[in-house]
């Protein structure tokens, strides 16, 4: 297990947005499941949501959910997240068949997710309440990315452009020398940035439109290139808060365009990626194996929800 | 005066996002000046705040901070307007000799800008009061045209790959066939997509990071980028409504991914393009002409205060 310190913020910064489907809503989640914490983050692209939740808001949730649960939390927050967490990383929804999770917006604007599952043979209730992020997660999560995102971009077109130009000039040196292709339909015309740009934008645009879900997503290069910022933008964040930190108090606006992140959350003590990184793999497959550091035993394709059976007798009174 | 109907949020939209700087602070602004309302946005990257305010709040406010005043709100609204939007379309925050604008950051996270100039030869204070903006103006304001700038750019950039592809093609053919440059200097690379790319993050992450204010603004092509799309999606949003109105009174989450703009301010009714046009031609001189449909008087360089001296006697009681 690491074990590493920082905001649950700072952790769901370095995750990608991945696309999920439930109760029919298409949404970009990031969430982070701790020992006995979460931190969940959804977007329809039209609000942001998301809910933090510590050991004793867990507690008691799960207790006025479940009436006849008297577990403390560590002893069922495992299960929930065997359950919730391939929902959120790109399932359609459904673990196994036990588990059930929908998606109703409230009157308020807030999200709530519903899970049901079984646990210990009774039935196990959990609520994901998500209310509006507040801004400056919004921003730390996606505007400063995806500006930066737009500059690279940018940038990389500027260059291709320029390298489509050298490519024209040794084209026309070629020409010029009385060179002759054999295949005719080799031949290009020469790139003109301009026209280029317009011809591109006259077509792209109507096509963005059509595209809807798949183009307001992130495609795998953009995933990589969130990836690649954000985490650059972590290990400036650490150099420069080594090196010159600034002894001011009061919130630093005149620098803040150069897009260092912003801490907004309390610490978080532990962290479990490999528990992220078991379920991702959990998902793939229709009966899950549950990769643990024990002993391999005799039932190669066990089901979490009966080996939870098994193990944990006696939550509910 | 173009009169036009939709909130002022919409107006916003297809305004650019402009870079000032208020007593030392980079920021982003994006403003609207209608008859006797405004809507202001403004952001650091880290949070986005906003003001909107209606005659009645206009007046309230000019009142408490101008116990002599009793003017009625289109009586000094204009002066305001002619002092303030030079401040947020990327002058220094200085109009003339008279008018003074600062900002400073409240401990509560708003943004307060105070404004100090003359009119009627007695001093005219105003603020502006930021709050930190709903995260449905963030994400139509921002993220959304942000991702669809990053989807239009990658797709660039694969197109511009897949061109030099062809012109590598076609310089293979003629040295094939025996031709040779006549300058070596011109002989370009083979493209190789995915050297370039490694190439180019390991040099653009930390130049980024070198840059600050310049990388994290929009330059001019991601300006005209940004237009592009949220003009585009305007387009669409009209042609929806109008086509194929979905019957459903509830939010419509399964098709949100798509990118339609929700309407998320109350009405207003008027809106005056012009007077914008006319502050941001008139930022440029150093003595602004004050274009109005009226006899061209023959005082050539008039400057605004002078005229709003001779027209607004008896603002202040």
């Amino acid at each position: 297990m690491m074990e590493a310190r920082g905001s649950s913020a700072e952790v769901l910064l370095q995750r990608p947005w991945l696309p999920v489907s439930i109760s029919g809503c298409q949404l970009l989640t990031k969430s982070w499941f701790g020992e006995t914490a979460y931190h969940v983050l959804l977007t329809d692209m039209h609000c942001v949501w998301e809910e933090r939740m510590d050991a004793a808001a867990i507690q008691q949730r799960s207790q006025e959910l479940n009436r006849r649960l008297r577990a403390p939390v560590k002893a069922f927050f495992s299960h929930l997240c065997e359950v919730v967490q391939p929902c959120l990383t790109g399932s359609d929804g459904r673990v196994d068949g036990e588990a059930q999770i929908s998606l109703t917006r409230q009157e308020d604007g807030d999200i709530r997710m519903k899970l049901k599952s079984e646990l210990a043979g009774l039935p196990f209730y959990w609520e994901f309440h998500c209310t509006p992020a507040p801004v400056t997660v919004v921003c730390a999560q996606l505007v400063r990315p995806l500006l930066a995102m737009s500059h690279l971009l940018q940038r990389q077109v500027e260059q291709l452009g320029g390298l489509l130009g050298r490519k024209d000039a040794e084209i026309q040196d070629f020409r010029e020398n009385g060179a002759t292709l054999s295949r005719e339909r080799l031949q290009t015309d020469v790139f003109e940035e301009q026209t280029y740009r317009e011809d591109f934008m006259s077509k792209a645009l109507p096509q963005l439109c059509s595209e809807h879900q798949d183009a307001l997503g992130f495609n795998d290069d953009l995933q990589h290139l969130y990836a690649a910022i954000v985490a650059h933008g972590n290990t400036r964040k650490r150099k420069r808060s080594e090196e010159d930190r600034p002894p001011a108090e009061e919130p630093d606006l005149t620098s803040s365009l150069g897009g260092s992140i912003s801490s907004d959350t309390g610490e978080v003590r532990e962290q479990s990626p490999d528990r992220q990184v078991n379920t991702a793999g959990a998902k793939m497959a229709d009966r899950p194996t549950v990769k643990q550091s024990r002993p391999v035993t005799s039932e190669p394709a066990e089901r979490p929800s009966s080996k939870l059976k098994k193990k944990k007798v006696g939550l509910f009174r």
